[in-house]
């Protein structure tokens, strides 16, 4: 076996079995490998974006990495926004990123550049390979370093002669890490706090966003008269009938500021304290009120359930029900198309056990009121802030969970950024649903140049925030891309569409023009 | 004045007057400052890779500088690659990469990264402004380091306070950086090897391909009996009739090193010496044969024109005419499609002074035989390897030579990656017809594949190599973004949709089906 061969054995001997890939001629050897290994399913994407996203969304969705096949150091780089939203959701992924041949790195060829460079800002962990016979042990350290804490990004760099060279045998497994155990002094206090009476609020992220964590979150905060709150944007969260609702922290600073006003106790539940997205001139950027104090009941790589369980069990909330939302679907909408209407048509027509992801900014403002009773549903949102998360992450989705509906609320500027995913969705005949935003602006920095300060645009600073002249023609684009499209411009027409996108399996797309 | 307003009056008093943009919140000063400065011209860029490749192929026409407005580290990822290929054609670029406010950085909101991180394996020059009384001083450092040597890459992050802080005034423009003198005895050394008789070849690049150099170098090589070749991937070189041709060193190794073989010296113009592209399993990475010496004339960022000069004096071949091309342009094509059939029509077809954009890959080998007797033109090759750079240096290309004909010669694989420049190209209604060489796979990897020792690829193999299932439509991509876009599958189809697109200004596609 050569070093490729043994490195993608060792992946799938640690239960990686997805790749998605997009190679060059360094990454050859381990092409040649992945042909060969038919525990490893590889899907190309057109751009590494798609494949990096790709593998956030299959992580979350999967609960364990994929790998990625990327290209020296710019086929990282192209990757790097995605990643970087993946290491904000704490996403598990290994990297293979091929690297000229150990003696060919000095030479400074074209396509030489500091991976380890670009590769260090998005990752836990990186390494690279020193010989074809290490990869192997490498391949399973990478892994293991992936499933850290919560998720994290290992990169291993994998320069070519290690590929290509004899190898010994594959690595097994080494023994998955563990989570944080939370201190019981810590739950002691937080249960004190919470039957003192004064006003608390648990902010919750990670896995206190499960379905679990929300039931016994749920059952705490009945118990104890406290709210829920979750983090303005989560990697993943369980929503729908059934489960536990879970209001959102406003991603405006003085609107979350107002929303934490009435509290004096702030339980940070797998998160850290409240900051504001961005700063602006004259507010404030922490979001803890000054008469308020923020108590971490646990951060991520805690082991958050068992502290909730605990925390229940503390408090005498163990046998109270959890308030979980019933089933109530609105009508269709009728009359023009807006954020509402589509939210309220989604809201009608989403399948039980769908997959919903989230960037569709502005524009998604009404998805979460009105899908709150909708039938049980994950949801996933844009975590880094890196727009261009929503089709990958859709894609990634799908492969993780072939039996559920993927459903993309997308924002058309964010949507142009990794568009090529479509692409892939199409060859992988993946169930994705992708609605377009399609209100052809930056709309977030029409309303953001206003808050910072910033008075009024014109003509060539409202160039640099509308998607117009020309518009986009999403309907064309897709279908250039072999996607299914439908173009909606009442709420009667995107109802229509969105239904028989639903009936049908396989990727389509619908422009909702707003 | 804020620190927006003065960096940018900075820019502009230092000639910088073309900003390449995908701003975000953190960059709303800037774009209000843009809106109130009438010497900036602002082109906005769907994604990133758009706005860094087309600040590129603006450099290498315009000889200077544009500006790039980024969104902090993930923005700047986005821009990555094709940064990558600037700094290798020594292109001079001035980043601007918001950051969030100084005293909101410390906090680690959702977009926070370590931008210096990803900025330094590109750039020759970072630095984060640390308040708006400075930032004017630091726009025009920005662009003193981006003119210094050949050209490189400036990284000036903003943090957000610094642009909306009152600021005192705008800077003045550096003194521009000189190149660096060749001494005196490197060319009589030089001139000794070229009058011993024994075989020379000129390896050129950087100013030895501009037609003054190519002119020194056709004088001095007729004289000498020395033969002339171009790197295989040059930033810009003048070709066509009237100007010096410059055969290029092949890109596989095995026949570059044959190429190499009869000569016992190499004279190294505005380059390094020659090495493999990529290592291969039991082959040679440098291409120096073993029996010749290597001679470095001038590196990057040397006076390479006069010492050219100096040594066509030194030669004797200060008044030998160069060997200049004539005008020779051939029949159109008939019969079916093919690489060579898109060359002809390309060189039948060329309208003076055009700007060929070459990122045809595979598909391209047969432009330069055809062209080298076509009216006179710039060529700009893909200089580092990172795929996606033909797009969007087409349409810098066409922002800094407005009067010119830009002709972006583009493989589909290459071209997906940074599709999205087609918008760009709409909405500023650029002169550019790009040619699709639409053969539905990574033609380049398949030969990889092989040449690498990975032999038999299989259907999952083929499937990482290949972009069809389903075929991309690339007139339907484009006409969805604005551009107008035809389709050829026959020779005949192929000059008739050719000259009508040149024909036309503005931007149009033809998808030439292989």
């Amino acid at each position: 076996m050569n070093g490729a061969q043994t490195l993608l054995q060792t992946l799938v001997n640690c239960d990686v079995d997805v790749c998605f890939t997009n190679p060059g001629t360094s990454e050859m050897h381990f092409v040649a490998a992945l042909d060969q290994q038919d525990g490893m399913r590889a899907v190309l994407g057109l751009f590494e974006g798609v494949v990096t996203g790709a593998a956030d969304g299959y992580a979350r969705m999967a609960g364990k990495p994929a790998c990625t096949l990327l290209h020296l150091g710019p086929g990282l780089a192209n990757g790097l926004a995605n990643l970087h939203n993946a290491r904000r959701a704490n996403s598990p992924i290994v990297n293979v990123v091929g690297e000229h041949a150990t003696y060919h790195r000095s030479l400074d060829a074209p396509l030489t550049s500091d991976i380890e460079g670009f590769a260090a800002p998005v990752s836990g962990w990186v390494h690279v390979s020193e010989s074809a016979t290490s990869l192997a042990a490498d391949g399973a350290a990478a892994v293991h370093a992936a499933m850290q804490g919560p998720g994290q990004i290992a990169t291993l760099i994998l320069p070519a002669d290690t590929a290509w060279n004899d190898a010994e045998a594959p690595a097994t497994a080494l023994p998955a890490p563990a989570l944080n155990p939370v201190p019981a002094e810590r739950i002691e206090a937080i249960a004190a706090v919470l039957k003192s009476g004064e006003p608390c609020v648990f902010l919750c992220n990670g896995l206190g966003t499960s379905a679990a964590g929300l039931d016994l979150l749920g059952s705490i905060a009945t118990h104890c008269k406290a709210d829920l709150l979750g983090d303005t944007f989560i990697g993943r969260v369980e929503r729908g009938a059934g489960r536990v609702d879970l209001p959102r922290l406003p991603y405006f600073a003085e609107q979350a500021e107002e929303t934490l006003q009435p509290y004096q106790h702030i339980i940070l539940v797998d998160t850290k304290a409240p900051v504001s997205f961005f700063a602006y001139p004259g507010k404030a950027s922490e979001l803890t009120p000054a008469h308020a104090t923020a108590h971490q009941l646990s951060a991520a790589g805690d082991a958050t359930l068992t502290a909730l369980e605990q925390l229940a069990e503390a408090v005498g909330a163990g046998s109270v029900a959890p308030p979980r939302a019933g089933l109530k679907q609105p009508d269709l909408p009728t009359g023009a198309l807006n954020p509402e209407a589509i939210a309220q048509a989604v809201a009608a027509l989403m399948p039980e056990n769908a997959i919903v992801v989230n960037e569709a900014a502005t524009g998604g403002f009404a998805l979460p009121g009105f899908t709150a009773n909708a039938p049980a549903h994950s949801w996933l949102d844009l975590t880094g802030g890196a727009i261009g998360m929503g089709l990958p992450a859709a894609t990634g989705a799908a492969v993780a969970c072939p039996d559920r509906k993927v459903l993309g609320m997308q924002a058309d500027g964010s949507g142009m950024y990794t568009v090529q995913a479509l692409w892939t969705q199409a060859r992988e005949n993946l169930d994705v649903t992708t609605v377009i935003f399609s209100n052809r602006k930056y709309a977030i920095l029409q309303v953001e140049f206003m808050r910072v300060g910033a008075v009024n645009p014109g003509r060539k600073a409202m160039d640099m925030m509308e998607l117009n002249r020309p518009d986009l023609d999403w309907v064309a684009m897709a279908q250039g891309m072999g996607v299914d499209a439908a173009r909606a411009t009442t709420a009667e027409e995107f109802s229509t569409a969105l239904a028989a996108a639903l009936a049908n399996p396989g990727p389509n797309l619908i422009e909702a023009v707003l």
